[in-house]
């Protein structure tokens, strides 16, 4: 039995129906033909490479085997990429994509134990290193002859950095920092590739000098001999141990007793200290949030790219499954054509394309705010931050929902490590957390509402918050259109966050603490912020698809996506438009309508939809999403790689069951 | 470095200001302080079994490995099983507790190989094997001298029964049936202990005699030699693979080739298969309707048990973890004062009880019904059905949704598998598709609510429904109560069902065939009945706690977790009652007010109603959530337990690391 190339025909005949042409739609979202054949290019140089492949899938092998099996990978990734550099074909850009984005995670399986070496290592050499500290360091870097890793958080604090506890006292007699974790708590919990892999790291850590403490700083240190790899004398180190997802990437652990570095292993392009001792510090504390909001982009860039792998995957398989029967005489139907089945996959699908234009948008500002800042320009940053928290937030938990709900949209199958859903949702929710936790990030961005709220006036340089001016007070009877819609989440948006900013008030009337009465009112700033966020995310689909360049035929499917995701997040929301917009439950029901159509509408572009991602099987990895659709023959052949069924009898049988039964007898 | 048996005093504080009695709350839960005492002699039998414990936490081992950690101590398992037996003590009603509930899977740790033996196998010999086939099969069953499993779901079909494809054909001329699998799809696949742990299976085929498909019924079938375990001749068998959990119960899958069996290995309680051939039929089908609703009573207290267990371990994180300053010249806040914290923890708690409630009431009424039915009254069957059908629909995928929302409100922390909440949430979410999806139950429940509200008089003697004669009639002003919230939640689910069964008319009046018609009208009926559901379950809560005799301070708690489970589904269900209720904004506003009050109220008990549950620290399995609150100990000692760690250098720096570093020297 071998999944044969021969596509299933009920995936074949889906195919007939498309009614647009799915390579226009590829090149859209890659951004040009060219680029697309680029993209295509990279994944063969890559993804063909038999000795990127490992003979035993990783599921089947125990946390050391999966971790040696990804020293090996990631080494043999490492190299191609600098034989793409040294052919001049693998700039910056494409990096992350390779190391950290799909495809390195298609390589690696779970997690690259090398790859903050890349992603945060030698970027925060980059940013924070003098010009002599980058000579020093980022050639060696650069060539990979030293790895390192970036090691930020402890045991005891991840968001509030401020809070860290590892300290770096100076000592002007040696010149040297001495490096120490003064508790338990202090540990550093959670760096990739700190366990077993790098060598170095930037280590944040409490700055001492002159017996005062100025606040967090990076330090550069080495962890263990270049040649043996032994960690260095006062170097507690090693792995955290398994997790949901990513058990490749080697997060460890790392505490310090009486580590002495050279002084110049400070980052000082910011901040100094002296060789006497003193402290010199930075005219602008701004800079660092450039880096933190470029790995927000990215992270609204990932939550699309996850979603987008689990719809291919639920929706070859609904196309694919037949089961129960609509009516007694027909044949077994399609779970596609069940209604239900298509609400959970069709508004995911079209997430997928408002995820991705937001994440676009976000990196056009990023850019021109970038520039604008070194001009020394900061007006738009704070509005800048406030949006990539609210998108990261919005994003990353809508995708990592819209995953399981595909997942469960898979039955039982879905439930196979086979068909790479857990796996995929093991990654998406982890980013529900990292970088910036999303409640954390909505009261963020709640913040920086109210405070446009209580002085709102020329708001025209703050396109994503200018409609708080006069939104609240708009008549907008009902109609059956995006527009309305966008209007209608206007309004709540500014009615919520009104709302909130009136409780907070009326609760400092009454006595309580300004602080108190910001927690005391969380709930609905987190609602505030949440419902901001949507309203962004539809406005920016709409708008984008508005001024798009494509045929009529694509530009009919992208309309629909368009009203279905506008549609579904107006009846999830439905709730607070019935408080704060002047519509009746009819108008609910004539938006419930709207999106049955739609669902119907869609339903024949379903499987062209999916297909027009274009991503490579080998990077969906699953028995029930490969572009053959042969579902069964491929959860077949993959049980056939258990260890377990390399034998009839397994020795426990032997060794436990048969002397229980036979103790019977 | 070790944890202490001192108690963290942050979670000593906590328990210090818990305003009721936690034992008495134990015993409540527990059904008596006997009861209680039972329960906590059987666990200590187990779980200080040295022999019971894993020497290498399982994460850290190989699937096959895990495998036969697995089938050692489930042999353990069961041996101790048996001695409860012989001296009289565990009785069939604790059988499942210990093999499939809450203490089999703290010992097992990720699935039992040999649980269906006792949950699946003996039960359909004793519920359709005539006498003569009990006399031989359950002695041998029942002294574990054969080891047996239920192969029902294929590799085809899982919900649509009528559509399995195995064959079991009789030969009159050797009196045996001839078992085939014609299909790849028609191999089983998914039931436990299949793989390589049984020698015997229940078979659910096609029964086919004299030219006829009778349609599906049960055989008894020998799998592998009872010496060897060797799969005896045209047995294709094996596991099936990885799994998001549940990777130690051996699922597997199983193909025949022209097998026979005689013919008196169809189990003939309720339909013979004649020698010469002739099919003699059962007078009623409605019997098996028994197990599968038994089924479900078990499932929603094992909804209620999970998200126990995710509810103490976040709860005593949070009373432990310090994250931020609400205030600039406050300590670091207890993450238990943020009150978004208290709004993922709180009405989990709330929803613990209310699930355990439902589950009683639904057990009670089953056994009510069982004994009708012995007497031959079916009348409130269909009612049993479709109430067991929506609860385990509502509870499980609230439960899985709920301990997402725990283990994501632990941080980074919540990620690492030494939390226990991601495999917490690996065995949770499957029940949200196994004993029938939720989708699929939600609709069959949608069915009888639409039948009723068609024909809806004298509903007196269907207590569930009864609502639907006058609810959608009522005048229900708004108040500040529970019963207003019952009131209007019965409103709303009626008038639910009356839009949806409006809908179904229109589109048949349209045209369409009843068939379609309900199949575009599905989403509605969906939530119909999830409305519906969760109606039932705050009026069961509501109701069963009015009736507790317990001491004043303990009914003050538990009302308030009456209100506000009750308040949280009303504002869940906001869009839908401010669609079908009188009510506007400001009730709305009224009720958010309400639920902030109940949070703030139930904070100084939050530890002490966690602590009531009474679960082990061996079952809750966490580093997060043990008793002592020593969480950063726990899990910097669950770290050193990797076998990483075991050594400071792993050999693949040699191996591959070494070589790729010194390349650019």
């Amino acid at each position: 039995m071998s999944a044969s190339q021969k596509i299933n025909p009920d995936l074949a005949k889906e195919r007939k129906k498309c009614s647009f042409n799915t390579s226009e739609l590829t090149h859209l979202l890659d951004g040009g033909p060219r680029k697309t054949q680029e993209r295509k290019e990279r994944e063969r140089f890559f993804l063909e490479d038999p000795e990127l492949r490992s003979k035993v899938p990783l599921e089947y092998l125990s946390h050391k085997e999966k971790y040696e099996e990804a020293v090996r990978k990631a080494c043999l990734l490492f190299k191609k990429v600098q034989q793409l550099q040294n052919e001049g074909k693998g700039g910056m850009e494409n990096f992350r994509e390779i190391l950290g984005g799909q495809l390195g995670s298609a390589i690696l399986g779970d997690g690259n134990p090398l790859t903050l070496h890349y992603v945060m290592f030698i970027p925060t050499l980059m940013g924070q290193g003098t010009y002599d500290q980058q000579a020093e360091w980022i050639q060696k870097a650069w060539e990979c002859s030293i790895i390192g890793t970036y090691a930020q958080t402890e045991l005891g604090h991840g968001t509030f950095i401020r809070g860290l506890e590892t300290t770096a006292t100076y000592d002007p007699k040696t010149e040297e920092f001495v490096l120490n974790s003064p508790t338990l708590t202090s540990y550093k919990w959670w760096p990739g590739g700190l366990g077993h892999s790098a060598n170095y790291a930037v280590v944040v850590a409490q700055l001492h000098t002159k017996e005062t403490c100025h606040g967090i700083h990076s330090f550069v240190v080495q962890l263990r001999d270049e040649e043996t790899h032994m960690p260095l004398p006062g170097i507690n180190i090693g792995e955290i141990g398994c997790k949901l997802g990513m058990n490749s990437t080697n997060n460890g652990y790392l505490g310090f007793e009486n580590v002495r570095i050279p002084r110049t292993h400070m980052l000082m392009k910011n901040y100094q200290v002296l060789s006497d001792g003193t402290y010199v510090s930075s005219p602008s504390s701004k800079l660092t949030y450039g880096t933190m909001i470029f790995v927000r982009v990215v992270l609204v860039q990932d939550a699309a790219t996850y979603l987008k792998k689990a719809a291919i995957i639920a929706t070859r398989y609904s196309a694919v499954r037949r089961q129960c029967q609509i009516k007694p005489e027909d044949p077994e139907t399609l779970i596609l054509d069940y209604v239900t089945q298509q609400h959970k996959l069709f508004p995911n699908i079209a997430t997928c394309f408002a995820f991705q234009y937001a994440a676009n948008w976000l990196w056009d500002i990023y850019n021109d705010i970038n520039s604008q800042m070194e001009s020394g320009k900061m007006d738009n940053l704070p509005e800048l931050h406030a949006t990539a928290c609210v998108l990261k937030a919005v994003s990353t938990a809508d995708a990592a929902l819209g995953v399981e709900t595909l997942r469960l949209a898979c039955g039982g199958h879905g439930y196979m490590t086979a068909s790479n859903l857990p796996s995929t949702y093991g990654l998406v929710t982890a980013m529900c957390t990292y970088e910036g936790e999303n409640t954390v990030l909505l009261l963020q961005s709640a913040r920086f509402l109210i405070k446009v709220w209580q002085n709102k006036k020329n708001l025209g340089n703050l396109p994503t918050v200018r409609y708080l001016e006069t939104a609240s007070h708009k008549q907008i009877p009902f109609q059956k259109s995006v527009d309305w819609i966008i209007a209608a989440l206007q309004k709540t948006s500014a009615s919520k966050i009104g709302l909130a900013n009136n409780h907070i008030n009326d609760r400092i009337r009454k006595g309580q603490a300004a602080e108190d009465a910001w927690n005391n009112t969380s709930i609905e700033l987190v609602e505030a912020a949440d419902i901001h966020g949507r309203t962004f995310i539809v406005q920016t689909f709409y708008e984008t698809v508005k001024r798009l360049d494509v045929s009529p035929g694509l530009r009919t499917v992208l309309n629909k996506l368009v009203e279905l995701y506008a549609v579904t997040q107006a009846l999830k929301l439905s709730g607070h438009l019935l408080r704060f917009i002047d519509i009746n439950g009819r108008n609910i029901e004539a938006l419930q309508e709207w999106l049955e159509e739609l669902l119907a509408a869609i339903r024949p572009d379903a499987v062209g939809l999916v297909d027009s991602f274009d991503i490579r099987d080998e990077v969906i990895a699953s028995a029930l999403g490969s572009y053959d659709g042969n579902v069964y023959e491929r959860l077949f052949e993959a049980a056939q790689q258990s260890p377990l069924n390399a034998e009839p009898v397994n020795k426990s049988f032997n060794q436990y069951l048969k002397p229980f039964l036979k103790s019977h007898m």
